[in-house]
C-alpha cells in the first residue's frame, strides 16, 4: 500500500486535524465524537447535516460552510459514522428550526442516521439520496445508491435553508432534487482501502467497471475499454431512460472525477456528454466539473444530469462558501 | 493506457472544448492558435499571461479569470506551447499597459516564451518561476524548475495587476514572490503520457521519487517509502534550508496533490508540515491544499512554503474568480 500515511489508526484524525487547521476560517473540527461544523455559533435556520464514510472527500466535510452544510460527520474510511457523532453535530449546530439529515442510500449510513434521528431530542427529518441509476439486485443493497448527485442536493437544499425555508420544505426540496437527478459511473482502476492494504477489486488493463459505486463496489457490468464517446453515450442513455426528460428541458451536467482521473479527461467527458444532451434536445445551462465525490484514488468518473426548474436553478446559483465549493461570498 | 480519451490527436482540443463550455461564464477558448482568455473585452491593466504543457491542470487554464490570469496558452501534453499561441493571446487581452508573461523554468517553455516576447510588438516582460529547491545537475536543465509555487505567483501578481500596478512593478513582485517561495515534491507512482502510452518511469512498490518534477522527471533520489511524517520532515528541511526564514516569520503553507493523491492524504500532509513549521518557529497564517499543479494521474504531492509580508498577504487574500480558485467575487 503506497500512501502518505503514518498509521492506519491515526489517518482520519491526522487528516481532519490538518483540514481544521487549513480551513480554520470556514470550519471547526471536533473530536470524540468526531464532526466538522460551520465556524461560529448556530444560525437561526434549518441545520443541514450530512456524513458518511471517509475516503469520498471533499464529500462531505469539504461542503461545510455558508450556503451548504452546517455540519458533516465523517466515519472511518468507507464506514458509516456512528449515531453519537450525528447527535453531537446536531446539538452543535441546532438553530431552533430543526435538523435535516441528508443521507446517501447505503445500508450502514441509512441505519445509523435513522438511529440518530430517533434518539435525537431535536425536531429532525431525513432526506435520502439515491441518484445512481445502476440497476442493482445485490442482496446487501437496499435499493439505488446515493452517489455524486448528493453534492447537488447538498448545494441546493443548503441554499434554501440559508434563505430561511422551514424543515419540511427543505426535506421536500431535497427529495425533489434527488428525484430529478440521475448518475452513473465508470471505474478504470480500483482503490486501496488503508485498513485492507490491497485493491478492493481486480480489473484487467483492457476492462472498465460500468455502474460502479462510490466505494469501487461492483456495478452493472464489466466491459472492454472503449473510446470516451462510447462510454459516455452508454451512461447518458441509462440516465435519460431514468429521468425521461421532455425535450427542451434545461439541465445541469455534472462530471465527477472519482479520484485519479485528471481534469483534462474530465473536461473531455463533459464535452462528450454535453454533445449527447444536445442531440437529445436538452439544454445544458449549468455545469460542474471536478473531483467532488470520490473513492480514494480510484480512476474513473461519473456523469450526473439534474433537470432544472427556476427554483432549483436559483438555489444552485446562490452564494456558497465552503472549502470545496466557493462562489459569490 | 487506460484513460477517458477518443484519440490522442484530439485529446487537447476536445478537453478544451469541454472546458470552454463548462466554464463559459468565466473564460473563452480560442483555437488555431490555441489559448484561453478571460471572458470579455481587454481590461485597462497589465495583462498577465502564463502557459505551458497540458497535463498540469488546473494549472494554467484553470486560473484564468478576474484577479489572476488574463490568458493561458496550453501546449500538447507536457510540451511547451508555441510562440504563435502566446502572441495571439497577448493581442487578445492587451489592455494597453503591457503584457507580463509568467513562465515556469523549463527549457522549452523558457525558449518559446522568450521567442514570443521578442516577436511581440506590444510592451512585454517575462517573469521566470523556479521555486523547486531540488538540486539538479542534469545536462538538460537550465537551473531550478518552476513547479507548484507558480500558482502562488499567478495569484499574487494577478491581484496586483487587477489593482492597477504597472508592468515593471508586476514583474518585480512576481520575482519577489518566486524568491520567497520554495517547493519540493515526492512521487509515489508514475504517470502515463497519452502519446507514449506507457509509464514515464518505473518505480517499485516500496519506493518513492524524492524531488520529482511536474512531469514525473527524476528528482534528488530514489528512497524507500516511509511514514508521511518522515517524508514531510525531509521536504521541509530542504525548503527551509533554501529560504532561511527568520523565526516568527508568517508563512503560507501549500500542499499540492500531483493528481491521484486523495484529499485525505493531502490534509494529513498539511497537518504534518504545519507541525514542522511550528517547531521551526514559523507562523502558518495562510494555507492552500488541493490538486492544483499536476502531472496527469501521478500519485504524489509537493510542499510549498511562501514567506509572507503585508503586501503579499494582501494580494493573496484579494478576490479571485477563476474555474479552479474562487474567493470573494
Amino acid at each position: 500500500m503506497k500512501k502518505f500515511i503514518n498509521s492506519v489508526d491515526r489517518l482520519i484524525e491526522e487528516s481532519l486535524s490538518g483540514f481544521g487547521r487549513a480551513q480554520a476560517d470556514l470550519v471547526e473540527v471536533h473530536f470524540n465524537p468526531t464532526f466538522v461544523k460551520r465556524k461560529g455559533r448556530p444560525r437561526p435556520k434549518v441545520a443541514v447535516i450530512s456524513g458518511g464514510g471517509s475516503g469520498h472527500e471533499p464529500l462531505h466535510v469539504g461542503f461545510v460552510g455558508a450556503g451548504m452544510l452546517d455540519a458533516a460527520c465523517p466515519g472511518q474510511v468507507f464506514t458509516s459514522p456512528r449515531p453519537d457523532q450525528m447527535i453531537a453535530a446536531a446539538h452543535a449546530v441546532n438553530g431552533g428550526r430543526g435538523i435535516l439529515f441528508i443521507v446517501k442510500n447505503y445500508p450502514g449510513d441509512s441505519r445509523d442516521f435513522h438511529m440518530a434521528s430517533e434518539m435525537l431530542e431535536i425536531d429532525n427529518v431525513i432526506a435520502m439520496v439515491d441518484d445512481d441509476v445502476t440497476a442493482l439486485h445485490a442482496p446487501h443493497m437496499t435499493g439505488r445508491r446515493g452517489v455524486a448527485g448528493t453534492v447537488l442536493v447538498e448545494k441546493v437544499v443548503g441554499a434554501a435553508a440559508e434563505e430561511g425555508w422551514d424543515l419540511h420544505a427543505c426535506k421536500a426540496l431535497a427529495e425533489r432534487v434527488n428525484k430529478v437527478s440521475a448518475s452513473m459511473g465508470v471505474a478504470l482502476t480500483s482503490c486501496v482501502v488503508p485498513a485492507g492494504g490491497r485493491p478492493s477489486f481486480e480489473i484487467a488493463d483492457n476492462e472498465i467497471e460500468v455502474g460502479v459505486g462510490l466505494h469501487g463496489e461492483p456495478g452493472r457490468s464489466r466491459e472492454p475499454l472503449q473510446p470516451a464517446d462510447a462510454i459516455v453515450a452508454d451512461l447518458i442513455d441509462a440516465i435519460l431512460s431514468d429521468l425521461a426528460p421532455r425535450p427542451g428541458t434545461e439541465v445541469l451536467l455534472f462530471i465527477n472525477g472519482f479520484g485519479a482521473t485528471p481534469l483534462i479527461e474530465q473536461y473531455l467527458l463533459f464535452d462528450s456528454a454535453a454533445r449527447c444532451l444536445d442531440q437529445a434536445g436538452l439544454k445544458v445551462t449549468r455545469s460542474l466539473v471536478g473531483t467532488f465525490a470520490t473513492a480514494l484514488e480510484m480512476a474513473g468518473a461519473s456523469v450526473t444530469v439534474c433537470l432544472l426548474d427556476r427554483e432549483i436553478t436559483r438555489f444552485w446559483d446562490a452564494p456558497v462558501c465552503t472549502p470545496a465549493l466557493r462562489r459569490g461570498l
